[in-house]
């Protein structure tokens, strides 16, 4: 049998169940990926013997490390260079204050219920639960009546911020972990050597792409063939993935800052010529690949591991952790904002805690339990925060 | 390493190659994907290190298969079952005598030129030489500005029910070489066997297809959450492709079979609500995905094994084949059309013909040489028509 038939039959399954739990997810209020994620969770449990090789395809999983790429460089081109620039104080304050929270509740509670794994490890679980997932916040604020909120752009601002600091923690711990996995003793100056190439690579990608990349678009847009826009964006996203992995960091950073570089203006000599925008191009890529990643992840997910009590444990100290980090946020929040919503808004976590959990997986720094919860986290964080957020805003609004 | 870092740079050069391949070949006049094909073969014969590690990339193989289901699906979508029930008499004559014709020239050919081979080979090589291309068809008389004479309407008619009869040709061949690999003898009855499965296959999925398949968007346009058309689509598509394949046949009859049955009016509901059609949305998709089979397939062919005069030979007289062949269709020209242009505009050849010739590179039935013979005969088939088809409507026109 030729090998696609089956890939190809994973795949309709794997979309089948993505767009029936999106389904469930939409009509309880909750973001479809959330139900992506669960359906995932559900498959993987009941242990049917088609899904239990799903989890283990390799060519699966290199679909769903396409579907994150996608993802990422989908996120970064919602927002541009200009306007990570001019974020407010306000956005910068909650971003950082988030994240620092958060590493230190995440430090202390995989501390205490890892207590076998090493002070790195501890760390890898404290970063993988910093970044706030902008898609995930974006959908509950919508869905509370509150998207076009003060709150809600400082929220959102913040979050783009969070995503970068969750991706330079990522590139950071897993140098860290590489670099001790090669026996040598990991330094101050091992740290500062990896901020600095991390904190170059974006800088040195950012400066150069918004240099050139005009350049670059505008000399594509003269090749006489279709499709010439979006194969320019994505070769550009796959070649900063690329990079980025090149240097030692995950490819996801670079498919993230090439979504920054590029921006409206870059499609602009197309959609002159009547071509759709690069990202209404990337829409119907993303909207298959990605769901591969979302239902994979839960598929690995395993919930016969975590009903053991020390992985229970992690849930619970883990999930404590990532709201009260985030309530940090609170007090970088705006004069006059709704302190509390914006801290709230933030709590949702996704796709990057994902990768670290997958990343954690692969390296075999977690074992399946603590795999299954860091997934777990990010589910709880998702479920928790409409419900307060309402809470929350209706208690001030009534108040006011 | 990440995998998916070295899988993306990979897609990003296969990507740039293919813009700029069909960037030359739209200044030369020339169908783009002839341009992508050919530059796959400069590619493939420069012998740069990490492009001969892309020839046998598995995970590049495997997006190229799902890329030519993603084409054969598309080429489908483009007509529906009921033009297929309304070609005329004329273009079913047309396509019935273009692909007896060339099984017998192309018999010949191959017998001539591999006389080492058996006959099954012989017959496998004129079968991959039947299917004339829509795409390149299309392309090529809409060059010539005769887009919308009588002629084309003949010839893209006939053109699909060619794909249909160089499917079943593929699937009886195929059928005929798998049996015969397992030391069994390949009696009439087998041929009988396989012509009944695939004709069945293709009524069935037909008749099924074109009753269940509205029911089918109905329900599926009740979920409520984003990317639904396409998923269900495409899904569809794998579906179908996996169930031809698991009866014997290959999977691109299934996803050709998949596009014929859906039209329009599945999208519709869709459509109503504001979202883009399905052939819309499959249009990203199959412009990152189809470039990636079309010069894998041209850096699979190897230009120093052409130089052999056994292979050079067997090139001349499968163009010629491919030619004469083609030539029959004049006879079932409708009166009073230019019956000689319609013959010319069935010459081209394309993804048939190539999944015909990496199928047979796979299953051991051709060496390198001859693989490369029948992707050169594609290239020099859709080279020959345009210059050919424009002298002799000039010619006619002429005489008028």
């Amino acid at each position: 049998m030729d090998p696609v038939s089956r890939l190809g039959l994973s795949i309709a399954l794997i979309l089948a169940v993505a767009k029936v739990g999106g389904d469930l997810a939409a009509r309880l209020k909750q973001p479809s990926v959330l139900g992506e994620l669960l359906a995932g969770i559900v498959l993987g449990s009941i242990g049917l013997p088609f899904f239990e090789g799903l989890r283990t395809d390799p060519n699966i999983d290199m679909l769903a490390r396409l579907g994150v790429l996608i993802l990422l460089f989908e996120v970064g081109l919602e927002s541009t260079v200009r306007d990570v620039m001019q974020v407010g104080f306000a956005s910068l304050r909650v971003a950082l204050l988030g994240t620092v929270g958060t590493l230190l509740t995440g430090w202390a509670a995989a501390a205490i219920a890892m207590p076998d794994s090493s002070t790195l490890v501890h760390l890898f679980v404290a970063s993988a639960i910093t970044a706030t997932s902008i898609g995930i916040s974006a959908r509950v604020l919508k869905d509370v009546g509150a998207a076009r909120s003060r709150e809600a752009a400082t929220i959102l601002s913040a979050a783009v911020l969070d995503d970068i600091l969750g991706l330079i923690a990522l590139a950071i711990v897993t140098g860290m972990v590489t670099h001790s996995a090669s026996g040598a003793a990991v330094t101050p100056w091992t740290v500062i050597r990896l901020v600095l190439v991390t904190v170059g690579f974006l800088a040195l990608a950012i400066v150069a792409g918004v240099k050139l990349t005009p350049l670059l678009f505008r000399l594509t847009a003269r090749l006489r063939t279709s499709g010439v826009l979006l194969a320019t964006g994505l070769s550009f996203c796959f070649v900063l993935a690329w990079a980025s992995n090149a240097i030692g960091l995950a490819p996801i950073v670079g498919a993230f800052t090439a979504g920054l570089i590029l921006d409206d203006s870059h499609s602009r000599r197309f959609v002159e010529r009547g071509e759709a925008s690069l990202s209404s191009r990337m829409e119907p890529i993303s909207s298959w690949l990605v769901p591969i990643f979302f239902v994979l992840m839960g598929m690995r997910s395993d919930l016969s591991a975590i009903v053991h009590p020390r992985t229970l444990l992690l849930v619970v100290l883990l999930v404590v952790a990532a709201v009260v980090g985030k309530l940090a946020c609170a007090l970088g929040a705006p004069r006059g904002s709704n302190r509390l919503a914006v801290a709230l808004g933030m709590i949702p976590r996704g796709e990057v805690s994902l990768v670290f959990a997958s990343l954690g997986l692969s390296m075999g720094l977690l074992d399946a339990g603590q795999y299954s919860a860091l997934v777990t986290v990010v589910v709880l964080t998702t479920l928790v925060t409409p419900a307060a957020l309402r809470a929350r805003l209706r208690s001030s609004a009534a108040a006011a």
